[in-house]
């Protein structure tokens, strides 16, 4: 990776940081300077606006979400059946629960995302390309769900995740346990 | 109402109009009585300090969540099947839409929550007896949908409104079609 791009990284990182333990109102250059360590100026470099510093985040997230290409193929080769589509969703919340701090600050973003259309924008566009991009895959794989489950298990896992990073209550339901009930409910 | 409860509500609407328009950061005493109009200190004096404030926005947002007992009776003498408890979850939904503000400052307090252990006893505590008292509704009125399916609910509509009254992705499914669809299949 060349070294700019390493920095770049970095302070998205440390923005990543800032907007889970501060708050998106916390989100300011300056925070994030001061998070990565960098000589202050340095974010205002990489990423003039505001807007272009939460651009940098959300590609930054999309990354930093993205599955490891080996923990796909290692699956590919087994039966599309609603136990492999269970996996897949245990692969995510995984994911972001291993990662609280993406999946803290990408909650922070979508309240952003209420009160500035720049921010509803560029997070709009990228949750739409996931949600297309889950949608693709089950098709492609024969995995068991189309457009409305997919649709469904979104706001699912959402609402599971702000559950279980936030103030969790106990409902009785682990998150395994609340992934499987909802396979086994939502697909028919 | 005696005029210093009044005065009270008027200025938690206050702070979750502050919480829904600046997030949690922007939650401060002079803030609220900026929102309030009411003369510095005014807050202050009825909040010392920060959490008694956000205790007092939780007890209000709890208030302002509470369906009118009509819209309760006039449904009791109902038969309690599936389409009763599907209309029942519409409420619910129409009153968080209804009143965006106190939907957002709600995501705005968990948020916070994940932040401040002060705020994650509030709402938690808050939120624990919502889920308990929605439990009990069911058990009591013969409605379907045990301690798990409510719990699967509550992690649904959670994520549902996320989207709504954020920065929404088409997924094909209105927020009417996503109820019946969770209604219809996690209710067996």
């Amino acid at each position: 990776m060349a070294r700019n791009d390493e920095r770049r990284s970095a302070l998205a990182d440390a923005g990543i940081r800032v907007l889970a333990e501060e708050g998106a109102r916390g989100l300011t250059h300056r925070a994030v300077d001061s998070a990565a360590g960098t000589p202050r100026g340095t974010a205002s470099n990489y990423f003039p606006t505001r807007d272009d510093l939460i651009s940098a985040l959300v590609d930054r997230i999309g990354e930093r979400l993205t599955p490891h290409p080996e923990a796909v193929s290692s699956r590919s080769a087994r039966l599309p059946d609603r136990k492999l589509f269970a996996d897949y969703l245990r692969d995510v919340v995984r994911r972001l629960s291993a990662d609280p701090h993406v999946s803290l600050a990408l909650f922070e973003l979508r309240l952003e995302a209420a009160r500035r259309p720049a921010v509803a924008e560029a997070l709009g566009a990228w949750r739409q390309r996931a949600f297309q991009d889950d949608v693709a895959f089950n098709e492609g794989s024969g995995l068991p769900g189309g457009q409305t489950e997919i649709a469904l298990f979104h706001y699912a896992i959402d609402g599971l995740m702000l559950d279980k990073l936030t103030a969790p209550i106990d409902t009785g339901l682990s998150i395994d346990a609340a992934i499987d009930e909802f396979v086994d409910r939502l697909i028919r």
